[in-house]
């Protein structure tokens, strides 16, 4: 990855998050359109494209710009020091750009009209620490990858995605970048904007904890 | 895959375009029959089979003609110098071919008539920019592969389109082999013969720009 | 493999082949219980756990005996010379009492009376032709990867037969020892004694005809 | 693994058995949830995530303390002199610490009181034969695995219990922390508390005929 130039870094970090939006959004209408009623349903056709789009873009745009795709991956990685905070701050932008231009394709492709506002309320205790847990759970997925499995690190994050979207009572937003982005689409993946600062604010605390808990349980000097 | 007879190669893109197709239609028929009118469990039976035989045929088949098994992949190859335009006309004669094979392998499996004419109708903008996105990302995809992490390629290759099923409105044709062969099928997965061309048109849009991009994103000299 | 006691062979070879039929006749029977009538999401549910032992237990077996679990395998194995036609007999031997011990352990997992016969008819040439075609496929499988990918075996043939439960009309036996296990389960994945014989030998034509078509196309003298 | 400080080995157990069992008690309740009463779809749902995140959890912390979560696992190591029985003893505890937090985070993220008793009976021959098979399957895996094929330990695990969900009767516990655990959700997963100890048992028998087993079929001596 080092030696990348900026830009490239930069739209790669758009285009992973605008097809991880467009797989999110996409096939939650797909899924809600033909499951007839059966929420299940639609949501195993909302997790199963999640989990395998999200393998494929890190395996692609993982050597360009660490496919982070998620502004709590890029801060968790700027605290321990591995980016600087001005390329955080890039790449959050990037990720937050992409991820509305992936809504949108999702609505184009769709017949749906381009600007929505969610009405779907996620809110509530137990939502908040559903997501404060898919974010830790997706820290130490990463950071324990990088550390100890780095070939594996696409196919774990796949598949935590995967399971979290069923094991969370939130199915698994676990990124501001995707939470900011399903408020603008009034669809199956949808979330009220009420719902987006306590659901980020949650995330980033994931995101911190994780970062801790991860320095010690993987210290740099011990190792396979 | 250099030193393979001429032959040798074109039997494969034939034959595994063959089993694609098997594949499409024959789990599409299947999933229909047994879903009882649950369109999504009838999708999740088509999906699911067709992302799994993709890996397995490209395991196979790859090392003896690259598997494309589709003409958007055989032309975005050519246009990057990689194959020849002669063996780019040959290799889309032999899936067009394998294609027809297999449509007629899983109507004689599933005792249907022989030849068909489908009569779904898949037409409109939003179908055509859903091909356009599908096939650019299936591009990027093996683009990204072959350029970053060419050991995955297979397994890229099968999740991508297990999630472009779903993200995309079209279900992902993403080839135009495979959407000529789907208009011989009345079945699930068929096409109307008249929404066969604005697919392919939208499909060769989305190769050439994911080729343009893939050139700038994963430089010959940069990598891991 | 080489240097492995015959004991040690055949009772992986029983003992993987067990595993297998307990899946197939096990996750039938609890897919059919809890589908309420939906018999494409009881299909689901016997084919994920049945592609999924498969990776298992090649995984596992595969280093010891080979992991053949098939009597159409060993055949084409002995047919190229691989290994010797008496062991391919003690193969078969062991493969099919294995089949027996896991239809049986499934029964009695499940509360249902040891030893039964199956009623459901599966017969006509669509399904003898799926069975060609399933098992023409499946050694295409075995013999590419053994060939060209022989890291992937155990993912391949998962993958494969997860694809073939859903695009051949027979929902791919492909398997003579798996077959005649099955005749003796009345439960989902039962097949009546009347179909036995000419899936058998549909199956060793369609081993025999990948056996020829795998020699020409993965000759040992070429290669990656 | 050797090196590690022991108080990391015991978080590194006590955090995985969380997850999992925060895993199979939160995506039951979200699969019966949003199910429609199939409870085929429920446990669809209950299944790939538990598959999954067993696959990222030996992935990430099997490098820390060997990924047992399992106190059968945990005893089988022992038993053939891997982990000495002072360690075990600490691992079970830590396993049981952990599975309690994981049921107790799902209550919270769902909503749902945190103290409970299951009351779904779990009894009968067939399921104790269940839960023998279910656990003398997982520690083969396991043992072959670490014997012949150790970088694919994870995926075979999260794998063989993918299938075990579905041709075991009793949905395949196979680890006395996840049963001691399940007996305290009234979910989905849920098992009274009388079926626990006949489940412990039937799974240290288990345990203990794959060990041995085992031993006679990957003998240190032989290889690949």
């Amino acid at each position: 990855m080092t030696g990348e130039s900026l830009t490239r870094r930069l739209v790669a970090e758009a285009l992973g998050t605008a097809f991880l939006l467009a797989t999110v959004i996409g096939s939650g209408i797909m899924g809600e359109r033909l499951a007839g009623g059966n929420v299940a349903l639609a949501l195993l056709g909302n997790t199963l494209p999640t989990g395998a789009i999200l393998v494929v873009l890190i395996l692609i745009l993982g050597p360009v710009s660490g496919a982070h795709f998620n502004p709590a991956v890029s801060t968790a990685f700027a605290l321990r020091g591995a980016i600087s905070w001005r390329l955080t701050a890039m790449y959050v932008a990037g990720q937050i750009l992409g991820g509305l231009l992936g809504v949108w394709a999702a609505h184009l492709m769709f017949d749906l009209p381009l600007l929505q506002v969610a009405a779907k309320a996620r809110f509530g205790p137990g939502q908040w620490f559903a997501e404060f847990i898919a974010t830790f759970g997706l820290l130490l997925t990463i950071f324990g990858c990088v550390a100890r499995a780095p070939q594996a690190v696409a196919y774990a994050v796949g598949l935590y995605i995967t399971a979290a979207y069923w094991f969370t009572a939130s199915t698994s937003f676990a990124n501001p970048a995707v939470t900011l982005a399903r408020s603008l689409s009034d669809t199956f993946s949808g979330i009220a904007p009420s719902g987006v600062l306590p659901f980020v604010a949650a995330q980033m605390f994931g995101a911190i904890a994780a970062s801790v808990l991860a320095r010690w349980l993987w210290p740099a000097s011990a190792g396979r």
